[in-house]
């Protein structure tokens, strides 16, 4: 299986994604919250650009069941239903609602994944049960990072390397690309402590001085989840 | 002192240069190539974008101390004098003449690093004398990768990585980014083996199937130089 990744969403842009499966990683921490909101209930949710574009979408459908999701520089938005924390997503907020969302880089990445054959969400929450998803899939894979604001972020190069790790631990056959490669080596060696990584990235620093550390450790939750949400026709939802 | 690092000239363009000391690295084999022609008694080079650049500019100038150089994909330009492969540049052929290159990653490097205050020409022949250097200009450094086609190339995060190695055992405290961090993991994962990575790496297997291994293993030997030619005003030279 061949198996490539993108630092951020302007290298996947460059790639070629027409059949492949594309995993979009945001472990700090849009795609950790989705997982965290579809474990308690959540139903779907609705990535859009901008914050308007969200409001908008709310206001003209007038679906008490449609909640307005996000973060501007991690804070949450004012006058939206819930941020971008996990902790936001507590089942009696969430059970049964579509989440129109909009976050700096997960919604970036999303959006260019667009032309894949199937996306699916990723974080170290759902680690296995994502690596066995893309086993059963057999296509070509494309991990594809959120980073930060474009560039490189130490959280989601070291999560699409889990996954590369894992695919090898399970027997599959790899082709890796160079950026492939070098993600599962920053992996290997953060492997002992995903926690103590996270909490050393850039992000998660910046989580940690605006009082949200706590998020960071609900991230670092590996395997927490069997979930694995896909994401088609702009929706994100799972699929029983 | 802090150091940062850009995957590609994109990430490279996203930073702030101004006051700066940037290393520009395409180990395979731009500035592997000019630190040996350097080496060889070569005077200068100068990188210009394309080829027609390049030659507009060497006609023009009638100066028959010019030398026309590059590549695309890998192979010499026809009519060229030199190409893009370390062992171009004999003595006998480059002493005392001025290079004007065009190369297709490494140029694109360059031209994005003119803001700095300082742009230095780095690569695994030169890594301790860079080092050195930059120690001693005592600078905010940005080690610019050159990538391939303004994507991740494993070779040169590497060659990034053994920069950032170097300066910490000669003690310098170093505030990193991410994706400095990143390719320090790197490099220890390959230090014992740098031609093995070379090799294995999509560029390096690219060169030896069109027969150029042989530039390889001139890539990969470490510290065969102690130059640390410098990119000023348009030009590539050293400072004596």
């Amino acid at each position: 299986m061949n198996i490539d990744l993108a630092f951020s969403p302007y290298e996947l842009k460059k790639k070629d994604l027409q059949g492949k499966a594309v995993v979009v990683i945001d472990a700090l921490r849009a795609t950790s919250t989705m997982i965290v909101a579809f474990e308690n209930g959540c139903s779907a949710f609705i990535p859009v650009s901008t914050e308007k574009e969200a409001r908008e979408r709310v206001a003209s459908q007038k679906d008490p069941d449609l909640l307005l999701g996000g973060e501007r520089e991690a804070m949450p938005i004012a006058g939206f239903d819930v941020g971008n924390s996990p902790r936001d997503y507590r089942p009696q907020k969430v059970r049964g609602k579509v989440v129109v969302m909009t976050t700096t880089n997960g919604t970036r990445a999303l959006l260019a994944a667009r032309k894949a054959a199937e996306v699916f969400i990723g974080a170290f929450l759902n680690l296995s049960a994502l690596s066995r998803r893309l086993e059963e899939v057999g296509r070509e894979v494309i991990i594809a990072c959120a980073g930060d604001e474009d560039l490189f972020s130490l959280e989601d190069a070291v999560c699409g390397g889990a996954i590369v790790d894992r695919l090898e631990k399970a027997g599959v056959p790899l082709s890796k690309s160079d950026s492939a490669m070098a993600a599962k080596v920053l992996y290997e060696y953060c492997e002992s402590d995903i926690y103590g990584m996270l909490a050393a990235s850039k992000w998660g620093q910046y989580l940690e001085n605006i009082g949200m550390g706590k998020d960071v450790r609900i991230c670092a939750q590996i395997d927490s989840s069997k979930l694995v949400p896909v994401y088609r026709e702009g929706k994100i939802f799972l699929v029983r």
